[in-house]
């Protein structure tokens, strides 16, 4: 089974990379362009075949080493 | 309209920081954790209403500064 992972910053942590994207696109002539958020992607391959004890072990990948929790969102898709 | 891009590395290209990501995981005692590949993630807040122009700024976008076309690929979502 392979697990999509994505992780984003929190509502209202400041994210300089985003905002230097959205100052790059301008400059590029992009418009209409709002706020760019950039977070992270992983996938991770997994022997498991239940889904949802694949969903625990990814969940506890996430909160050991994957995202830090503190500042950050994890969202998982498994397929 | 908010778009969602994931940026990942093509087949064959190598993840020094998925293959650190996977030591890791197996040193926290994760068992059956296979391949795991990193990418990246970003959100894109537009002013655009129409989807179909949507994705086609979104994808110039993504040719132009989000993705290296040479070794990544990209893949939008939109909604």
């Amino acid at each position: 089974m392979k697990a999509k992972i994505k992780v984003t910053l929190k509502t209202g942590v400041l994210d300089p990379q985003g905002k230097a994207i959205e100052g790059a696109l301008g400059h590029l002539g992009f418009g209409g362009v709002g706020e760019v958020r950039q977070g992270k992607y992983f996938e991770v391959e997994l022997a498991e075949t239940d889904k949802a004890k694949a969903r625990e072990q990814v969940k506890a990948m996430c909160e050991k080493l994957i995202a830090n929790t503190v500042i950050e969102n994890y969202d998982i898709e498994l397929g």
